[in-house]
């Protein structure tokens, strides 16, 4: 049995990850650590989730965390850098829901989040929390960064194809649309009810933090690629808004290697994911939509050859992909990966059923 | 004065010109018709509207639509295709907001809405009622055929650019969102609110009705353009449903010729629609979103040159447009169509203001 | 023409004054103010209203005010109360859409808004902008103190039954629903999308601030009506908060007295509003929904009468009221106002439609 | 290990028993039929929900259900009457959340549902699975007529004071708001997107099928309490539908009898549901949201004392009730019966967590 640390268990990251937790079978006891200022949000967390597990508030500081088995942070960029040493050494397991150690060129934290990372070795040894691309490293890490909820879906999407270097990668396009609960629960002009509802908005094209991780990942993907000649990652991410709350869809455009266009792609990503617990590939001609993953870890994948002129030898490929960005593009990954860690059954407490309707 | 007729006024778009013309200053009296079965309905939209103006219900093929200047047909498809000859030969004008007249080969028409059109003559002669593009031809014309409501967002995107010829057209995308209102009013699986609201869902890539229009009228842009030297036109489009009821958002992907890299686009969208009343060219930095457009004819349109690598010469381009899918995507554009044809100020009637929040 | 000043063009309340206004055939000029910080939005405003009239941003206490022939105040409490003597005594009315002269008792305003209001001979003068209720004395006035939303509904809801001294006023029941809007634009925990969408709260039963404002009316009705001899008011008014925008509902609860159980009270309210140009009363068996009247400055009503026992002798009645919390339940209801003040045909500029759907 | 049948798998209360029972550690095999014609749905039913049981589709009078321990229907009215007798026969217990036997007078029945029930004898033996009331009689039934979603919230909430015979229990007032959800899965105008979003309306007043099921309820409290000697029940219900998926408020309105009036009605409350693992009373000055329930079989309930006049000596109380529709007022309610039949412990498979946000 494995005893939890959670620190910013008030955030919404942080509950999906209270409520994924205390329905885990080893999983033991849980601190959790809130603001300070919320005293009557802890009594309710406590009285809401206590059912199944002990949950203990603490600081967010306090030496119980230094005594659990992994520590998880679900609090803003900036304080997971701080902690993660103490923690390492006194021999806990770090997983961070946050962006300190996602972005492995300092420079790059710098530019886009503002930050010095003062912990130049920790964030080399840190392995980017996606099991479909590093479980095997996972397995070994005590330091695990999490995805960002848009990376998990387009970099899942992409990877069949990078993989077989199939794809021109100068030119592929992520056009995502997320809910809103991605935004956080801090209240802002841009996430109150009356300006989200009957509203559909594209934003952040210019700079969002996620492009830098999508573009490291994939770049990655090329460099490590053998049958990859063509090293010049071009990806254009495009984010919109929907007035829902949960639930990131993507749809991402590629065009298809000449030699490859008579491939049957639908059965190469049956195949690349076939021994994966949380990626489904969809029967052709199913579409796949949000609900059908709320409250899930899984994503859903579904391949389309697009009609784009009067013959039908277009080279173009669509895929769409659909995650719960709270679930397998946040907490859920993140219990997925402590899963890993600990060489429990990937799926355990992840065995999860959609709430439908 | 204008006296109206108007056939099929209890669907989303006939209540939407029963609202806008009741408000025009030119229009006289209004008939319309109603499916036969629904006469509280018919009551219950005199009611509602018929403050300002006298609204006459009559039936679909009454002998009042023959004395009228001009009638709507807000009808599903393969309605209007057999009352416009008579219609015609008795002297009105005739604004088809179905798609009986748009696709000009009347195999395509077979094709994707499996009917015959049995007025090739007709078909010949009806204009395609985008303003932006046709105005002259809608001025002299009796018989117009009002664009789709994703044609007309994704068509005035591209516009200033394929005039120019400053895009490659063999790899054009058009990642749209719709709000459910555009799957009209009809019950359905797929549009009860339990299974809409809380989802977003791609759809109809493979083979959706609008495809077909806007390849017809892009690859026209195209053929008229002395400039353009590759005729080849490729578009993907790519729609999906929004859990909203208005709005349609196109986030529209294309890449600039070399030799237009440093063309401010900017400057060319504004100039090329300097004087058209309903299309808005937004400032840089300005996120264009359907909630501003909710109620109004007005086209909005931004310009935005994304990162896709570590470099900044990226040849994509990115135009979002939104629009309100039953006013300038049905409606309000059949309206302005109405304005042209009688040699009306192009704004009357259209003046509307948004509904905000 | 009449030249308007609206302090506070920034909030909800302020939005829906300058689209109204902005229709308005007898409105010359608007000045207006928003909060100095936010040049940008105004900027907007203009771009967004300016089409029809001539529209001047100015500071919230500019000399230009004092120039118009109305101001109208969209700001929170304690804002009006300040400006208001200044601008009468320059001969300008004033119509105040704050709280600061709605309850006739000092030390009400005081324990309920916390603030006291020194301008105790305006205060007396000032007269409740309830049309249906003060047309006359609103004809003469100089101040008008326009009603909350919900007192407008539940006011005009239990009106033509409290006139005629037909039910028991001891123990009346306002269960009352309202849209988000109403909360206003600040970004508060309580009104962040992913908290209020797919969820549904009671609130405020304690101590509503709107529940003084319908008491001393409901009392006054009561006080001022020679066939009613008991005099003894109690009503319990209890708000909800419903995931959508706009629209409030009203479910009033009420026991005829014994002389009045065979009464045809759809009639009784029908004579009672038959000349007010925004009270609609539904034929029987119509449910009254808040979209019916989306943007519109109308007034539903329907009547009930409801089963209870196994027999029929039921003295219950049930009140549907349903209005658009910011038109009839604030600036289209002050829009009305400023008609009978400055006599015109009361409809002017707010013979609007809905948007449906 | 219990072997479970389902009849009717594909509505919405047939899918969340799915849900639950798939989770349910003493539930071994599932056998669900569909209709006929939905082979792909019972397809994907057993694809999302096979992970952890092995289901079984069957049609809906299969010999595979007399085999099973208990069989659940989810069916339309009139489904469960005509295969009851033959499954109780065989020794299965039959758990039905239709209305076929809900209301013990078979007029009744035919006047609300318009149909006979033949099984006269099995109605008088079924017993109304209401946990709170009736458990008793549950453990030893073999036949279980589970309660609509409104009087299962309605009942409850009264239940304490009508125990008590502490209220006027002839002026009951019960003000209900449901999500979309419980209109089921049809579709129909009234519950298609574009007409439900951004919308709220009452309905049913004058004869809603839950009037008649909450008054026999109710009748039965007063006439089964010696306490109790005014017998006259008037229950006033008054239902409403909320733009949202999930979830019931209701807001009960009583009146204290004299006697009461000091009587500590909180702790009243507490008392009374002190040993239900599924009722929930709130905190004083907690106000209950139907999204903290969601996906919970638990019922949330608060108390308050309104205002309605100047003094503080009403006898009005007003009760909040919160619940969701679909598992504490349908499925999750039928699971916690058959525990209770089968003599599990009762939070057996519904230890839920609530999907926040």
């Amino acid at each position: 049995m494995i005893n939890v640390g959670l620190v910013g268990a008030n955030g919404y990251t942080g509950l999906e990850l209270l409520r994924i937790l205390s329905q885990h079978s080893e999983v033991n006891k849980i601190f959790f650590s809130t603001r300070s200022t919320e005293k009557d949000k802890t009594k309710q967390l406590i009285h809401s989730f206590s059912s199944k597990k002990d949950l203990y508030p603490v600081t967010s500081k306090s030496n119980d965390l230094d005594k659990c088995d992994v520590v998880f942070f679900a609090t803003p960029h900036g304080v997971a850098m701080k902690q993660a040493a103490h923690l390492l050494k006194e021999g806990v397991k770090v997983i961070d829901l946050s962006a300190d150690f996602r972005l492995k060129n300092p420079s790059d934290f710098k530019k886009w989040y503002g930050l010095d990372n003062p912990e130049k070795k920790l964030l080399k040894d840190a392995v980017y929390g996606l099991p479909e691309l590093y479980r095997n490293k996972i397995e070994t890490s005590n330091l695990v960064a999490m995805p960002g909820c848009y990376p998990t879906a387009v970099i899942l999407g992409f990877l069949p194809l990078l993989k077989q270097s199939m794809i021109d990668p100068s030119s592929l396009i992520a056009d995502c649309k997320s809910g809103i609960s991605g935004a956080g629960k801090t209240p802002q002009d841009g996430n109150i009810f009356t300006e989200v509802s009957e509203n559909f908005k594209a934003y952040g094209l210019a700079g969002h933090r996620h492009w830098p991780e999508i573009y490291q990942e994939l770049q990655g993907l090329l460099l490590n690629n053998a049958k990859q000649t063509a090293k010049n990652l071009g990806i254009l991410f495009s984010p919109h808004l929907v007035p829902m709350i949960r639930g990131i869809q993507a749809t991402l455009y590629c065009k298809l290697k000449k030699s490859f266009l008579d491939t049957d792609i639908q059965k190469l990503y049956e195949k690349t994911y076939i021994s994966e617990p949380f990626v489904d590939i969809l029967p052709e001609g199913v579409d796949p939509e949000t609900s059908s993953v709320r409250g899930l870890n899984t994503v859903k994948i579904a391949i389309r050859k697009p009609q784009i002129d009067k013959t039908s030898t277009s080279s173009y490929l669509v895929i769409y992909v659909v995650e719960d960005n709270l679930v397998k593009g946040a907490s859920g990954q993140a219990v997925q990966v402590m899963n890993i860690m600990f060489k429990l059954k990937e799926k355990t407490g992840l065995d999860l059923f959609p709430l439908v309707p």
